[in-house]
């Protein structure tokens, strides 16, 4: 049974997507999982790189309880790690009270910081004179409503399964309806997950902050059809005046034109590091131009390989 | 007297650079200035946009307390607002306890749980036994202490000025001892303070997603030379299939490259908005190429006008 950590405690938005990328694990990681909580991003991922787990569940974009930008730096420190599957989680809210409290008598509300920034205007639409509470979790939050230390808690839908003395007051709260929070499974290198079509490749590259070296670098992609969907600079700690880019792109390492695009990479950067290739959640399809085909590749290299055989000219 | 809102309560990190920035604010807002505390950074702009106050303080990369997000987000929602100075702050913190307390005696610990993440280590070299209390901010942190709730609280170095009645333990203290937060002085558009030489530009830019815009789109700034210190895309909201880049590169709207660039991504976007030309705060000059001069710019402007004149050929 593998060992999955993540950032806990149980019951919270990660824990939910830790889940639902466990339940998409690779056949051959064995049945069932273990979900192993930890007190941080980096602890999780250090328990991938020690051995002690075999995966970890990570936020990388708008977590709504961990630091994204935290997470992004772990990958990037210390020995290599791959993604092999993403999850996209909708980010809504049930708000937990104890059995025989009505919405009306809630005074005292409480959860994480982030998740009581994405519901203030809720709160202060449906509650009287509210008060809010802070939680280091939002199940740390429904603790608070247990130990009667509020009334209500503002909580991930799976935290219902691990607080069955409270009940759901109501649910799918939240001030923007479409906030989601994106999760990658992250495991050592070892296999890659076979090309499915619609698939994402994500590296971070270093270059040096020279002009246009940013524009040369993301033409290595452009002008092979690739298709671009997050792109975040971090300056890098060590080495002054250079930055680290992640880049998420359409298509597969073991697609002709992705690989071509990655040697481009590796030629350019002080530094690339692949962070791994994985089917897309939305399972939107990767659309190629006739001239960046595999066939396209593949006619061109025998083109080029008989020219310097001196057989073609 | 001008009114500038924050990020509350007073005693934070984002009040310690929204005084720095208030210190440095132009000279015809007039002397002195009112910090006024609100409770989310959404709120310190729409303050900022009904005229109910002059200009905010508000975070835009690594905010320890307040949601990076948000900030960017508010921006490009509403009546547009523009950035007139920028304030590194680096984030290094001060542990705070009531008078008598030593460090060997502290048990638990409060503070922002972003705060906390950035400490962790040091607790953990240092405490023995150590529990952490989760707080809404670095200051209400302090709060804490005072109310006998915790032994001490990771705080910001302004804390001190605000709880007279505690005493620093430690100063100085952070697991990464170069971790900085920048923000932003933002106020209604009006005048643009003028160039110095070392100055930052920040646009918005939407471009649907297309194989290969974001590249063009850079590509107009680096055609002219110009140097992009920051890049992060966000989905928008609103229509599908589109993102928006936040953008900030070296040089002011007024010189001529940065003009043309604005203009060329103005003709490629389906919306720019620009967020301000702002001295950088490290005072770094930008550097120019001789063909991005704005001699270059003038001769070459003055050399098309006599061809369109049939003057040259």
């Amino acid at each position: 049974m593998p060992r999955i950590t993540y950032l806990g405690p149980p019951g919270t938005f990660t824990e939910q997507a830790t889940r639902a990328l466990a339940a998409d694990a690779p056949s051959d990681w064995g049945p069932g999982a273990e979900l192993v909580p930890t007190d941080s991003v980096a602890h999780a991922l250090a328990q991938v790189r020690s051995g002690a787990a075999l995966a970890a569940g990570v936020p990388v974009e708008n977590s709504v309880e961990g630091s994204v930008s935290a997470t992004l730096d772990a990958l990037t420190v210390g020995d290599p790690l791959v993604a092999v599957s993403e999850h996209v989680l909708p980010i809504r809210f049930t708000v937990l009270a104890r059995k025989d409290t009505a919405l009306q008598d809630v005074r005292t509300i409480a959860s994480h910081p982030h998740a009581l920034a994405q519901v203030r205007q809720w709160i202060n639409d449906t509650l009287s004179e509210p008060e809010t509470l802070i939680a280091s979790s939002t199940a740390a939050a429904a603790d608070d409503v247990l130990a009667e230390r509020c009334d209500a808690a503002v909580v991930a839908p799976v935290a219902t399964e691990y607080f069955p003395g409270l009940v759901p007051l109501v649910t799918d709260v939240a001030d923007v309806t479409d906030a989601v929070t994106r999760f990658l499974m992250v495991t050592r290198p070892g296999t890659v997950p076979g090309p499915t079509g619609a698939d994402r490749t994500s590296v971070a590259a270093v270059i040096t902050d020279d002009v246009g070296a940013l524009t040369d670098l993301l033409a290595e992609l452009s002008l092979r059809g690739i298709n671009l969907s997050r792109i975040e600079s971090r300056p890098t700690k060590d080495r002054l005046g250079e930055y680290r880019f992640f880049l998420d792109f359409d298509g597969h390492v073991t697609d002709a034109r992705v690989g071509d695009a990655l040697a481009g990479l590796y030629r350019r950067c002080t530094e690339v590091r692949f962070l791994g290739s994985y089917p897309r959640a939305d399972g939107a399809a990767a659309s190629v131009r006739p001239v960046d085909s595999e066939e396209a590749f593949d006619r061109s290299a025998r083109w080029l390989s008989d020219v310097r055989a001196g057989r073609l000219a």
